[in-house]
């Protein structure tokens, strides 16, 4: 899992920080969460999407699965020229990320948010530990995760959570609605294979095992560790025609405004140089 | 357009705020976008959300036209027990909002960042006359406009751009690369119908002309005016059983986090108290 929630923390660190340089209040937490926040654990929009892209992931389990299609690029496939793994007769299966995509870590983040601190390993870590009864399911994930059980595919989950804390994910995947994953069985781990936070060495194990008819995520890196490069090269990825085609059919992704890889880029970066305004009623000079 | 940016320009505002309190350094730009724009305007992940609502929404068209399956409530109809329209022997059409929907609005989010300022109607009306050269496509909506409109379905926008601006935001949709719409025949803004900025009025007057089997847009009232109530309530509502149903069928929600209703909500409605955490390893109090 990659942090990049370094802005909004820098962000509550000048106001905390500027405040406290000419007064004598002490640091308080902001009035309202962080408008991502807001948005991801809050909102009925971000709820619609989620329930969308589960939706649509049940909606093209069946096909593929009857054309045992899978999701999963084979060995030495590429973001240009993709080639998917062989299914030959093995069981079905469909495969997901854990945090923000099958559940909502909001405890952890409110957490964060009140101290006004960025991502820490360390407390990260005892949130895996002993917040598996504060963890729910991201809208719509246990209703698509009966369906697919219904038909035959086993939901398999390929996370950076911590090997070590294997007993407490599997309760707190339970906790939140989710059935049963056993670790090594269909619950893969960091630390586990390759011992990489990189998932594509856990993806070639579990493709070796199941035939994978679809992947979700939040995160590129969920898909595929091959797409690299800023964040303008990413978005140029996502989009190239042969990755454009994946989206909605094999791969399903879910929102997350909050953290990871596409939290990221500077002015430069995210906003295009030809695609600025200035606006002409106002003062701003570029 | 409802506009709840406020907590993040608070934020900015007591950033500056507390550092020209103490100090004669001038005002300057954070040192990255808003991570919420970040998220929206830059990365791969936001893109391939798009893309993903675009591929369900042509997926869906096929079937839901040849059934003449309206997507539009009827009048009358409940959240609770929704009805739909009828479609008679009316012209198939799909309807979509404009503003982060078919368009990205970057150039003006650009400029409010880099003010530091709020949502600025005054503003947004000068980036609708002037700003047409710079919106862009969301990533999946021309391809999917050209998919609809090769299967005889007829792209109409609802918008709450003014009606003043109707040439400006026509040319806008066609220098973004998705066709034609006319004012009045295929594009319908604030001040059309009954001049409000509810869309319901719109929609009806819409629905009584055309067939229209999906709808698109980032705020749940592109879908119905019914959704009400604080963050918590809107949230369960877009989850009930029968709106559920509808995610991903006939109604295609695109992601933001950067400004809307779905930006809202103070720590007690964003984070039910039942799931927050606090990190045994921490000194902070609840």
């Amino acid at each position: 899992m990659i942090r990049t929630d370094i802005l909004k923390s820098l962000a509550i660190a000048v106001a905390l920080g500027g405040l406290s340089g000419c007064a004598t209040v002490p640091p308080a937490p902001a009035a309202a969460p962080p408008p991502a926040m807001q948005y991801l654990y809050g909102s009925a929009e971000a709820a619609a999407a989620s329930v969308q892209a589960y939706a649509a992931l049940v909606a093209e389990a069946e096909g593929r699965a009857a054309r045992r299609e899978s999701a999963v690029l084979a060995d030495g496939a590429t973001l240009d020229a993709p080639r998917f793994a062989d299914c030959g007769d093995k069981p079905l299966a469909a495969l997901f990320d854990a945090d923000e995509t099958l559940i909502l870590n909001g405890g952890y983040e409110y957490d964060q948010a009140r101290r006004g601190g960025a991502f820490d390993s360390a407390s990260w870590d005892r949130w895996e530990k002993t917040g598996t009864d504060k963890v729910v399911a991201v809208p719509g994930a246990a209703a698509a995760l009966t369906a697919l059980r219904a038909m035959g595919i086993t939901p398999i989950v390929n996370s950076n959570r911590s090997a070590a804390n294997a007993a407490e994910s599997e309760a707190a995947l339970a906790a939140a609605g989710l059935g049963t994953f056993r670790h090594g069985e269909t619950l893969f781990l960091k630390g586990d294979a390759d011992g990489k936070s990189a998932k594509d060495a856990r993806r070639a194990a579990i493709a070796a095992r199941w035939c994978v008819i679809a992947m979700a995520g939040d995160q590129l890196g969920d898909f595929s560790d091959l797409f690299a490069g800023d964040p303008a090269a990413r978005r140029a990825l996502a989009q190239s025609r042969a990755i454009a085609a994946l989206w909605g059919r094999g791969w399903f992704v879910l929102p997350n405004p909050v953290y990871g890889a596409g939290v990221a880029g500077g002015w430069d970066e995210v906003f295009p140089v030809g695609q600025r305004w200035t606006d002409p009623g106002s003062k701003r000079k570029e």
